[in-house]
């Protein structure tokens, strides 16, 4: 399967929901197989917080593969013989679309990254910054938008945003509007960055990335590790297990799923960005699929997209509920034949989207294939 | 109702689990009501991790009534006419008994805190400790052991570590064994904690605690708070509501949740210790009610008090499954009769031991009663 990485840059004015505009930006996005001559083949995934717009297929001497490289390839559930796949990386994002990291000025004469400059982004600015590539691109249909935990929020905004554009939306492992909990895991994440003296308000270095210590991302991953697994996962993965060279009655002494946080939090600000983080769960903050509707009724009657929800059981961080109320709400509006709910037997957690794909990949695959 | 206050010290050495020794050391209590002269009518109160001897009543001039006043008083479930309440701040917590925080040396000639050279203490040995008090002022045999949490832990302990102790044993939101997804909320706290240069790698200074802005150990008790409450009580709390004078579109823009979560974090380290709070949750985190038994079955097998589990339906920090394991586990166990398991049902999350002390008042009422 060949991979294709392109960046597209943009001089229009991206008009964001704030009211404010970002201007220029770029969109960094990855393809995989061969848009066919009708064009009826295409098929967008959308990535989650920290995912990227490599969702498949390894690059020469890359270790791991791309996020959803379970799902998508050459044969695979999402078979790229078949399909045109397409993946952005979302505004904000750190891997190469226009985010907090990026220059503010058109020109090269100045350099000065955003940083707290940069406006909040929406999940509908990410939306519509994709439809506006995708214009570009000519593409003004697909096949489907498929994507989870924030990827499922753009994959919900795009079904009210855009009626027309794609004809199933699956949204995964996700919610039409960010509750307290969320936000409240958010919150410790933010707090911890913000706290930490070498984020320097803001204006870290750049240049450290790689060897980055950003004690307080790296606090800030941890939290959000607790809420993207579950406690049955953690137990049967971790349980007491304790570090064989630890002492049991040593205050820093760790049980496996101590160090197993610190391996990913401390892992975590040498290729992620905290202002990057800190814009992106604004984003996630304030999503609701609602806003600039009457109520969360009103924007389901606008779906005209064949949808299809799939909820996880054990999901810690959007609970099964907050899907099946979109399910609920719908059915008593005239679309209501077009949405579906699926709620998948796993007791994972959140991150089953990620890793326990295997639980779900059948049912895309029928939705695919029918 | 008469609170009594009093601080007992030890000069025996109080001898550890972890086989180090404590030496010499104080336990400060509070009492309510009058023992009987058949001292028959002895209950005691175990606290929770941020809890402390003060669990009724109000001191001249306190604004707020101690941390089980609900539940303890006269006329009240726990009725201080007619019972001797005593509750013990546990070894290693902040308010009087010793910690991290108290000098190391027996006499005043040398003042230096334990700090850091503090010996972890366990559940296990807070009871211990208890007992030996116990022991001093005459008390062999007691009515009842009420505590949760923290305090249920405890509770456990007396059960199995002195079957002829105590008639009756109510541990409430609690669990035989922490669990994987506890101590991963305990880790985040501890390296928000750690990483805190005002923190100072443990030789902060004492004297600022009353102003004290430990930053990192307000993000500890923001993570705690998450796992204090349930997705469903933080949406009937906070839902999405925006704080008024905060924009939507402000990257600091807060929601209530977000609010509530500063206003604790931030207060917290004006009342409690953050060294004391790292020997606290180490102590949480190896609590194993099994430890020095071959199995939880057998650990279970030494209780001879009749046991009361009460456990939150939707306590997210300890699953009630893990005190119904205790309760099935006992099934075929000679002592099995003595052994019962209630279920309160409540959506508020694992601090219903604290705020929805009626959904489970009268049952406490009934079990001392008979």
């Amino acid at each position: 399967m060949k991979i294709t990485t392109k960046t597209e840059s943009f001089t229009s004015p991206l008009y964001l929901e704030s009211g404010r505009i970002l201007e220029p930006y770029d969109l960094i996005y990855e393809t995989y197989g061969k848009m066919n001559q009708s064009r009826d083949n295409i098929i967008v995934i959308t990535h989650a917080l920290t995912g990227s717009h490599h969702c498949a297929g390894r690059y020469e001497d890359e270790a791991k593969a791309g996020w959803w490289d379970n799902l998508i390839g050459d044969g695979k559930v999402i078979d790229t013989k078949k399909y045109f796949v397409i993946c952005v990386n979302v505004i904000g994002s750190n891997f190469g679309s226009t985010s907090p990291k990026s220059n503010m000025f058109p020109t090269k004469d100045r350099q000065e990254a955003y940083r707290y400059k940069f406006p909040v982004v929406t999940i509908k600015d990410m939306v519509k910054a994709q439809k506006i590539l995708f214009n570009k691109l000519g593409i003004f249909k697909v096949k489907a938008v498929i994507g989870g935990s924030m990827g499922g929020m753009q994959a919900l905004e795009f079904a009210v945003s855009y009626p027309n554009f794609a004809e199933i939306i699956i949204p995964i492992a996700t919610t039409p509007m960010t509750r307290a909990w969320t936000v409240a895991f958010n919150k410790v994440a933010m707090e911890a960055i913000v706290n930490d003296p070498s984020f320097k308000n803001g204006y870290y270095d750049f240049k450290d990335f790689e060897e980055n210590s950003l004690k307080g991302l790296a606090v800030a991953r941890m939290s959000g590790y607790i809420s993207y697994l579950s406690p049955s996962s953690m137990e049967s993965k971790f349980g007491r297990e304790y570090v064989g060279t630890d002492g049991i009655y040593e205050l820093f002494g760790r049980f496996e799923i101590e160090r197993y946080l610190e391996y990913n939090g401390y892992n975590f600000p040498k290729w992620f960005d905290p202002l990057c983080y800190l814009y992106l769960i604004k984003a996630i903050n304030i999503f609701d699929l609602s806003r600039g509707f009457d109520s969360l009724k009103d924007a389901i009657a606008q779906i005209e997209s064949k949808l299809y929800l799939i909820a996880l059981k054990e999901d810690y961080l959007f609970n099964p509920k907050e899907m099946r109320e979109v399910y609920d709400i719908s059915r008593d509006l005239p679309n209501r034949n077009l949405i579906n709910f699926y709620e998948v037997d796993t007791d994972y957690g959140h991150d089953a989207f990620l890793v326990e794909v295997d639980k779900f990949s059948d049912y895309i695959a029928d939705i695919l294939s029918n």
